[in-house]
């Protein structure tokens, strides 16, 4: 390879983006790459000339560790979708020059689906017009969704960040016992997908007596069979713990933090609509219906940003993937994303690439056999599945009592 | 002393609560009590014979390792208060009774205001009725309000948590940089004190550039005072990060989470009175009042059961106050609560005891004084006072990549 290389990142950020971009960046360096550079904001502060040369920050091991440790997009990060080539000549060809400004010979786009689809617009487009550069994406998602690799970067720490919050909050509800009920719901990410959600059931063991309902986005909600089963768990138990994923909805379509009612007078919701809510929903609605005391629980933001509780197998196998898209790129490969394959027993996490337009735009979905027959519960199929994931910690480096971070200067 | 004790926790739980159960376990082990019984949900639990016997735990040092890293009570809770003595003769000579069935001498109680209560009028029933039996408290909670005491077990890692998980959503919020004001509403435990939003300030050193704006019960809230110091924040920086009490509250008393209108049609609130919710409705202001996106996230029960992310020096202290209280116990001490002394550089924490007359129902705000003169910041001296108090990790004990917890069989 000759010339220079460019790391972007791209979407939601999660606990190991930064570990993926330290991959590529390493794995660039041993093979004599001259400059990294980093686009801050994704392929937008790319197009603004807002490029750092990573050296800086990843020149020493030290930077690295933080850089591993450190959650959210250390470059920045961007939603910026690029528009049909017919008529935004002049925006491609923008960002080809820059390439070429900066001696760019390779880019690195690390990302979800969306992002994925700069990563085929750009190698389509250099395919079209006989440019040189080329393109690889680099997977990247707490939401687990990509196609074709066998899980996504960041899921692993986002489920072990769940399913220990969760198991820690369930022993905070039981803590009444035999004196009160008391019915928590925990509303997780995942708005078509139910991966994040399903792994709360992660926390049942030994330890932990686990949730008790788990409502994943690709199975209809039902309201009555959801109260029918909060009303027949809490007639033999008083600690009760639901999760549910923040985009259940109804067979109509209607998410449930949509619902403008509750089938009750006297209980309204704000008018704004925005995809967060359903278990305060819910909790509602349990306090209308049923004699019981409900409360909600939202991981928000946090379940992508726990980089404390980050999953050692994760930010190993995040910078693999940066590693490994590297490698595709000494092959001469574009258009190409890093996906992982697996075997079990033991577990083992290898690489491959696949074609960026069989994944670009595409969701891969919680499959419905690994969801109980009764629609609320998880399989042991995926608890096989989603167990190696989460093994392992990296300690933070404390300062004063707190994870450290990398930050820009 | 003879015969047995009794240990029972009470109140909202915390990271700690349950080493300094293990503390007093402990301490009566090594002066060689016969039986370390545990009231199971606290007086009311006592009240219904429901006792164990510790040994069966907390023999081994395994056990004692895993109680210090089990979040919540493990005896179990109430929020049980005891009536006035005048007609409830019989209850509480149910639980002498109780306590001279199981030979119990002395009764170790660990909790907040509310469960001091129940030491105050279990010690004055026991003086005015001749009662041999005696008792002590223990202090407990995450929300640093009980007075006399330097800070309370429970304070420390709870503020540990916040800190840390404020700097992770800081980074979280950042990531779109120059291209989107992002404003970030983090609501943080606290109906009357201050003490736990306060915490959110310690996030701010070289590794982070700190929360923007942080509003405590201690002083009234103005919504348009609030929306003049966001808009003039968004002229200058674009991810603005604010911490809010769960309790605050305008001038004449009404809390902002109760307000039924944001002063803007079309945007109504849930019709139940919950003391949550008041960072979905600043936002919902924010973004009726002013041209930019907002959101909240509320760090809920997390922020009291986080234990993956406790701190040692509150761990240890935890500890220390059960270990203190039993010594208390061996000079025959009754109606008194342990309390925290300190000294500063180097900081210490030593123990002491307090009347617990002095305590009891009596609530401890952050002083004025530590508040910043803009009425929405905090001053170095909070910051001097808390830093010490989140010092040190306890690693947890993993298994299958999730924390373990210590649970009642």
């Amino acid at each position: 390879m000759t010339g220079n290389i460019v790391i972007g990142q791209s979407g939601g950020p999660t606990s190991v983006i930064n570990s993926s971009a330290a991959g590529v960046y390493k794995a660039a360096k041993a093979a004599g790459v001259g400059k990294v550079y980093g686009m801050i904001y994704g392929i937008q502060g790319f197009l603004d000339d807002k490029l750092l040369d990573l050296d800086e920050y990843l020149a020493d091991d030290e930077g690295i560790e933080l850089m591993k440790r450190t959650p959210a997009a250390f470059l920045g990060s961007c939603r910026f979708k690029l528009p049909p080539f017919a008529g935004n000549e002049d925006l491609y060809e923008k960002i080809f020059l820059r390439m070429e400004q900066y001696d760019i010979s390779y880019m690195f786009y690390i990302g979800g689906n969306d992002s994925m689809d700069t990563v085929k617009m750009l190698s389509d487009y250099a395919n079209r017009n006989n440019k040189k550069q080329k393109f690889i994406g680099v997977p990247k998602t707490i939401d687990n969704d990509l196609p074709i690799t066998d899980h996504c970067p960041g899921y692993g720490s986002a489920a072990k960040y769940i399913a220990t919050s969760v198991r820690e909050i369930i022993r905070d509800n039981a803590v009444y016992g035999d004196y009160r009920t008391s019915i928590l719901i925990v509303e997780i990410m995942g708005r078509n997908a139910g991966w994040l959600t399903a792994a709360s059931a992660l926390c049942k063991d030994e330890s932990c007596e686990g949730v008790d309902l788990i409502y994943l986005p690709e199975v209809d909600f039902d309201i009555e069979s959801f109260l029918k089963k909060v009303k027949a768990l809490a007639r033999v138990k008083k600690s009760i713990v639901i999760a549910v994923s923040e985009g259940i909805h109804f067979d109509d379509g209607t998410f449930v933090c949509e619902m403008e009612d509750h089938g009750n007078e006297g209980v309204d919701v704000f008018g704004h609509k925005q995809l967060s809510g359903c278990g305060v929903h819910l909790a509602a609605i349990i306090q209308k219906r049923l004699p019981y005391k409900a409360r909600a629980v939202e991981l928000s933001t946090l379940q992508r940003a726990a980089a404390h509780m980050a999953s050692l197998t994760d930010i190993n196998e995040a910078f693999m993937a940066g590693e490994a898209a590297f490698h595709a790129a000494e092959k001469g490969l574009s258009g190409k994303m890093v996906v992982f394959t697996r075997t079990d027993n033991p577990y083992t996490c290898g690489t491959d690439v696949s074609d960026i337009h069989n994944i670009a735009n595409t969701e891969k979905k919680v499959p419905l056999e690994w969801i109980g027959e009764d629609g609320c519960s998880v399989t042991e199929e995926y608890l096989a599945y989603a167990r190696p994931l989460i093994l392992g910690e990296l300690t933070p480096i404390f300062e004063n009592g707190l994870p450290k971070h990398l930050i820009r200067k």
